[in-house]
């Protein structure tokens, strides 16, 4: 399963010491072609680290041969030798597969401001180089974790290809990406130049659409690998669809692992004049940390969605706005609707639907509740 | 002391029976002239209270003759009935005043979504009517107390006038305001038409810069009364300034009395290319909860400062980015500085300073961390 499903891809996850835990932190993710397409999105935060950075270039021309990925830190804010660091990483990479480095995308993720341990870093990815397998995405999927709890993993099957992918990632979320690091792999035959707009496409209504904790990261990356290996053909749009299938499952699998939540939150907004006002207004209630501690609480607290509801422009009228928690309609037309106490908050998942009545657009975006293992986490360790 | 410390004012704080606690809840303050200029700013949430609605109308003619101002109920989200009590209590202070009611400001605080308890808020406001006093500020302090521990007033003494002002507000802190109910008093004879400008330019850099945890309540309101008792004219930068003195404490004590926190934190941006740029790179490293949470810990994470940094529009280059923790230059040039190990977070106030080499602004927004005590007080309790 995960990113070596699908056929022409081989993957391997080691122990290269990175991690005083002594978990495995050093993935590699090898394309063997016959097509080396390669696409990516990467975080939209201008202070960025060195791997993304080096990786923007790599992806520049669409080619895309290797992925090498470590987690135990995350090369940012580390100046010219962090850079270095992972230019030395990516032709380590080249070196031991033949290829060339201009086609390795690297990825980090942990500790901000820290140089890697670059001879642990280099041994590692001889180590994984050699126990790349056909069934190494599983091994892969659980190097690259950090605080996650367990390993994200996805997979479709289309008739003769499929698409696979993993991904990491358990607090940072937010749109335009989180402290995530997902690869997507397929051998559907595709067009090089499809490859960009199905990849945005997929990753601006899912990982776009969770946000934890708003916070954004500096190394979020999300690759996508096409080897044309099945000789299968596949339309943009069906590929388009299996990716975004992937896509979805997995951004699932990170908000269900996010850091300390204790509960899943899913913030619908309908009747919005646009996508975009509906997007807008799902994340003002998903940053919103009244709101966010109301859930842990159980409290079905609506005045706090509609106070942040508030802060938006999107278009809606306060006196018109109703809003549904778990299926009870506690405020209707910006006032007191059914009773609140009907509202049954203790399971996991947390459905808020509200009703802007200023148009037919709607969005869902993705969240946690704000936790005393959140604050435990964030501030008892550094990450 | 407090917002009867100018002459021309009385003020009183009674227990109607809002709160279950049986403390003070309802407060009146009453400007005996002979001027009677009021000004107000209010919340920009657009799910704004009744009592915002209404007060929005009396100071539209620069005329206030009184507030009377709740806690234990925030009448926010009440429909037309909301509105209707609101209303009324208006009408019954200026009943009991010889006012007219277009000329009662009205500010509530506490739960949204429940009407208030007309006849016990009524009978609180005669009980306040027959106890207002010159020396009465205190007591109205105390009585708009909600999460606050402590209350909260200022005054500053200028040649033959003077500026008093009560606030109250311990957890919502924004930009545009918080839950946060404020009233300043003044006895200096002033145009009547500059004090709109005067206290817009005061909290724009006063409670405009205190953003405790990104909240933005539907109650916000600060008023400003004219008495003219002193018989002493002050010019409008005169009265700025010292308006703006009172504002700049009362937003300190809210930060020092914010719910939950254990440390305020000043952030300040320098060499910023506007005031505008430094506003907002301060206010994104407000709202970070990483950055917050890191704080509690007395981490000196300044990873997640440049991280909050990146997240904003404002000019800079990421490489030239300097960061200081109380002091120690834990980052410089978007890299590794001085050791973390040498910043000293026990205190209770952390002062951050970072140098986005850009220009020549600078500003200052402060904040607290994020800590268990907060999420306990928003998620035990219904606010």
């Amino acid at each position: 399963m995960s990113v070596t499903r699908p056929a022409g891809f081989r993957a391997a996850g080691v122990t290269a010491g990175l991690k005083a835990s002594g978990a495995p932190d050093v993935a590699l993710v090898v394309n063997d072609g016959p097509d080396h397409h390669g696409a990516a999105v990467f975080t939209s935060n201008r202070v960025e680290a060195a791997p993304v950075t080096w990786s923007r270039q790599v992806v520049a021309d669409g080619r895309v041969d290797a992925v090498v990925l470590n987690s135990g830190g995350a090369n940012a804010c580390t100046g010219a030798q962090g850079f270095a660091d992972t230019h030395r990483t990516a032709e380590h990479v080249a070196e031991v597969l033949g290829a060339s480095a201009g086609d390795v995308v690297v990825c980090s993720t942990g500790l901000i401001g820290e140089l890697l341990p670059m001879e642990r870093l280099l041994a590692g990815v001889d180590a994984a180089a050699a126990s790349l397998a056909d069934d190494g995405g599983p091994a892969a999927a659980t190097a690259i974790m950090t605080t996650d709890t367990v390993s994200k993993q996805a997979q479709v099957e289309r008739d003769g290809w499929s698409v696979g992918g993993m991904a990491k990632g358990a607090g940072m979320l937010a749109p335009a990406l989180a402290t995530m690091l997902v690869v997507v792999t397929t051998d559907a035959v595709v067009e090089a130049d499809a490859l960009d707009d199905v990849l945005r496409a997929a990753t601006a209504a899912t990982f776009d659409r969770i946000d934890s904790d708003g916070c954004q990261s500096t190394n979020d990356t999300v690759v996508l690998l096409a080897s044309g290996a099945s000789g299968v053909t596949a339309s943009a749009g069906d590929l388009a669809e299996a990716v975004s299938e992937v896509c979805a499952s997995l951004a699932r699998q990170l908000i269900a692992d996010a850091e300390g939540a204790h509960h899943d939150i899913a913030i619908k907004i309908r009747s919005a004049a646009t996508e975009a006002d509906a997007l807008e207004v799902g994340r003002a209630i998903a940053r919103n940390n009244l709101f966010k501690c109301a859930v842990f609480g159980n409290d079905p607290n609506w005045g706090r969605v509609l106070a942040a509801v508030g802060t938006t422009r999107a278009a809606f009228d306060p006196h018109q706005l109703d809003v549904s928690i778990n299926g009870v309609q506690v405020c209707r037309a910006g006032g007191v609707g059914e009773d609140r106490s009907l509202v049954d908050l203790t399971g996991r998942e947390v459905h808020v639907l509200v009703d802007l009545h200023a148009g037919a657009e709607s969005a869902t975006v993705w969240t946690n509740d704000l936790t005393h293992d959140y604050v435990h986490e964030n501030s008892a360790y550094s990450s």
